[in-house]
């Protein structure tokens, strides 16, 4: 029984797996802060889309103008559902990479590049620079992945 | 070869795993349901996007007018996406937060309120109830998933 | 530390994981293939909706006219968001699957049906097929994701 804990838990020992799980969780966590990031668009721009967040505002006629959409807000939602798009595929493509044994120089590379061009694709779509700022920083992300699952399906394949 | 597969299944052998594994498959059976509550208003209220899915309500003008949105469609549709925006962060980070090696009760504790904060966030924004029930119950989740990355990167600290 | 480095990443030749690397890398690359239809449509319906991604086509009014949803732009998004919604789970749930110790055959059912129903789903939205089409293989590759999370509960129950 401990054994069998000791064998699994050893797997945070490789260090590709140790490389994937801090930059795994950098990324996952800057995507959880979009949320406090439209939460603060939302009360500062008294910008709500449920009847019952505007109740402190007071009852009826008064309450109900803060029911509307704000650009800010719409903003930050957008770059949210981006990470929600492209961070997925690196989070399920990316453990499979880190478990098919690249070289750690070789997966620190995928794994830097990719929370790089995300953390840049954030700052990029809420200041906002002009284009091709984030979709460069998109297409960078994204050629990551597909690069980490290109070796996915050549160590691994069976259809 | 078959020594090799035995030892990779051993994994569902450890039990902070086994914890990690209930709970996920639970919370994403939950966040599964909401697409059966959105087809439930949909069809109910006769509320629908797609002109394909009103073409049994009969041709032309008639079907026309289901193609339109509904509150309470919409308000599904909110907790459908702050599932995914909440629940993808718990199981990526909880799945390395479970390999490296917690105790089995402090791994418990984290599952169970993460899981019982988000079925409870599920029926404040439904029901509705009013604020801070659902704010609170977020912040609940979200504050679980923060301190399982703060131990995550603890451990595997590698950048 | 060689040992261990070997030993984790020896995952890779359980022929089950091997099975679900291969459908997990498939399906996730589907749905990134969703951001390329969807930039596809935008420039070809000219329809955006950051200003900045309008610049190119001017200054001021002439531009502002391309700042509009597309009912093609929109359909694809659906798509997506549907993908999120489905293939998460599937990814989650099934990673603790194939880590179950389920018969490859079996293994290998689950996962060609789920991949084959999302690719037709796919088809299904953006063509579009008349319904029932696109419901049902939605619904297939949710019963799929059903049964795999009724044996990861089975096997791994630890509440």
């Amino acid at each position: 029984e401990g054994g069998e804990m000791a064998k699994s838990t050893q797997l945070i020992d490789n260090e590709v797996f140790r490389a994937y799980a801090t930059y795994t969780a950098i990324v996952l966590l800057k995507m959880m802060l979009m949320s406090l990031i439209t939460a603060y668009f939302r009360i500062t721009r008294k910008a709500f889309v449920n009847p019952e967040d505007t109740a402190s505002f007071g009852k009826g006629e008064s309450a109900k103008k803060f029911l509307r959409t704000d650009p800010d807000v719409e903003r930050v939602r957008r770059g949210h559902l981006n990470d929600l798009e492209n961070i997925v595929p690196f989070v399920g493509i990316g453990l499979l990479y880190a478990l098919s044994g690249p070289e750690l120089s070789t997966a620190l590379l995928h794994f830097r590049i990719f929370v790089g061009a995300r953390i840049f694709h954030t700052f990029a779509y809420l200041i906002p620079l002009p284009q091709p700022g984030r979709g460069l920083s998109w297409a960078v992300g994204y050629s990551v992945t597909f690069s980490m699952a290109y070796r996915v399906l050549k160590t691994a394949w069976l259809l």
